[in-house]
């Protein structure tokens, strides 16, 4: 099966390779053979396809690459977001009741509510999602948190460092993640993160939970500098992380690390607007050349939103980003967040996930914020609607 | 025909007569007969009616009244928007762009961009909505405007007061908005605003023209204290204008006399937001008892958005609300501020207009900001999805 879509007012592909036009062609068409993008040209001359979707002018992206997710949970946290709305701090001390919360739950209520917060993400344009455990946090319920996580998305990341247990002590606990839990999690992960912060797990303890997930085969990830100045950073690009998620308070020698390394700064000011804090400076990140994404950090307690849109309209109105590079950084950014380069651009041989906005630009995901703008969806080479195309 | 309404797992009724329990009932229950309520209790105890729809627990709110918008328009202005969000103030200037663009629109045109836009403020869960003109500035196109969005509300505000065009005196167009102008579109309007601002309308001005407008039967609301202190919150009250609009910069006066006045004080924070502006302080007026409702402002200039729930979130993020306050300021407010006490509550013989959210709380609105949350929709006692019901 292949599918054009043609007549598209703006084709923002993303694409690094498209460094003479800004990434941006006009008047464009594009063409999906099976699960890949076979075809990108002027929409005069697009080939036939079995389908064709009219963009009648609209504008498309590539699919949203959402980097950062915890979606594997239960239970409802709106009365202690309602709670600190008032005037409490967020101390993520919260953690613990999603974690009660989701042990209780079967594996049936875990796997509905994440296929239900998915499908929502999909509707709004996600078709790359990285999902987290980390609500689980003993062997069994970590490894099945990840193995529920694994029916939806290769990139599963093993998060037993989430949160120090209640009542246990935090060597023991960086012990138990280390052996027995990363044993029986790893073969459901293809990543390994931990919650490099004061009051979750210091830089020793996360050197030890990164170096024995690498020595397991995973690949890192750090949540890092997230509440405070930490060595989270630091570590992330010393150990050679895809990416250190939050980059909220850097120093100097941080900002630095990042710049002179591969690790990929990610930025989810979803949790920042959720918990009233200071945004990260996307700015000061890209004018010292360093690799940045955005991504939702969608869990219960600090950011319960999946929306990517919502994450670019904050970017560009709290974080110095051009709508451009809060695109790219949606798109592209959380790709190389996940060391992937088949994802989250519009090229020939990518795979051919993209979203066709109900707007002209790209421009309208910040112009217009809280607005649905996702008029349709092609995952995979698939419409998500593949009716909508005859409705005005 | 009538609709009942059942397993609504939390109804937030924004009926100030409900103060015992808050306005929020469990469990609840509605019928609709015809196009307003008939009855309210638990659902347990609720009579059948003719079409039946399970909220499944999930919460019910008032259909959003929102009470300032300028959807009759054409044109876009997200490349003024990329350029001010790379650094330029907002000013106020671009509304010249629109104004050219919508003098050069034909009706159908004019009529068919504020349709599209009506249609997504529903979908969203806006049930009434108030519509200015401003965009047209002759006598012709002021006229035309607001005989267009007469087709979609009653609410129609004649707002030829809303910049001086290029090259025009200002005393001498006030004189026009006051005479010829006020004449033409009296007949298709409801009420009348001016723009009080330094570089728009001074209070002198802003006085004639809602002077004049009172005396053509139109009553009054006033865009003021955007961008600056100024006369025209106070002036609002002192003409017992039913809503000051905007709200950003007051003095202790201007609080003091909203407070011993009826003018609603209508916050706007999409403005604030897409202008990188400080947001107006609620929690002030609210604790000096004044009567606050939110409005989205759409308009292609400053704040390009139809979402009440988007403006919901940033009222509890930025401006100091509860959620609670926040989606009553977005339901009764709103129609406190068009002087309606028969929408933005869920009340017997109260229009029955209502959200379904796919969200167990109002709280939700907040909690999990830019997410599409609004389940199903029922305007005038008609469901906008007929058959949702027999979905998940
Ligand atoms: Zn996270
Ligand atoms: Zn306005």
């Amino acid at each position: 099966m292949s599918l054009l879509i043609d007549r598209i007012g703006e084709l923002f592909t993303a694409d690094p390779d498209r460094r003479t036009d800004g990434g941006i062609l006009r008047d464009a068409a594009i063409v999906a053979d099976g699960d890949q993008i076979a075809w990108i040209g002027p929409s005069a001359e697009a080939p036939e396809a079995d389908e064709r979707l009219d963009a009648g002018g609209r504008a498309v992206i590539p699919g949203f690459v959402d980097s950062h997710t915890h979606i594997v949970f239960a239970g409802d946290r709106s009365a202690e977001f309602a709670a600190r709305m008032s005037g409490e701090p967020y101390t993520g001390g919260g953690i613990r009741t999603t974690v009660a919360a989701t042990r209780a739950a079967t594996d049936e209520q875990l796997l509905h509510n994440a296929l239900h917060e998915h499908a929502d993400m999909t509707r709004q344009g996600t078709t790359t999602v990285e999902i987290k455990s980390g609500y689980g946090l003993t062997v069994a319920d970590e490894a099945r948190s990840l193995r529920i996580a694994r029916r939806l998305t290769t990139e599963t990341t093993f998060l037993g460092a989430h949160t120090v247990p209640a009542g246990a002590d935090p060597d023991e606990y960086t012990a138990l993640v280390c052996g027995d839990m990363l044993d029986a999690c790893a073969p459901h992960a293809k990543w390994i993160d931990v919650f490099c912060e004061r009051g979750a797990f210091d830089g020793d303890q996360a050197r030890a939970v990164l170096t024995a997930g690498a020595k397991a085969g995973l690949a890192l990830r750090v949540h890092a500098n997230q509440l405070t100045f930490g060595p989270g950073v630091r570590l992330a690009v010393e150990l050679g992380a895809a990416s250190a998620d939050h980059c909220t308070h850097l120093t100097d020698a941080d900002v630095d690390a990042l710049a002179s390394g591969s690790t990929v700064a990610t930025l989810l000011p979803g949790a920042e607007f959720s918990t009233r804090s200071p945004y990260p400076d996307a700015r000061r990140l890209l004018d010292a050349g360093v690799r940045v994404a955005l991504a939702t950090d969608c869990n219960p307690g600090s950011s319960y939103t999946g929306s990517m849109a919502f994450c670019i309209a904050l970017a560009v109105r709290e974080m110095g980003m051009t709508p451009a590079e809060a695109v790219a950084a949606a798109t592209a950014g959380g790709a190389a967040a996940l060391r992937r380069d088949d994802v989250g651009r519009l090229a020939v041989g990518a795979s051919a996930d993209l979203v066709v906005l109900d707007a002209p630009s790209h421009v309208h995901l910040a112009y217009r914020p809280g607005v649905p703008l996702v008029w349709n969806v092609v995952r995979r080479g698939t419409l998500l609607r593949p009716r909508r195309s005859s409705e005005e």
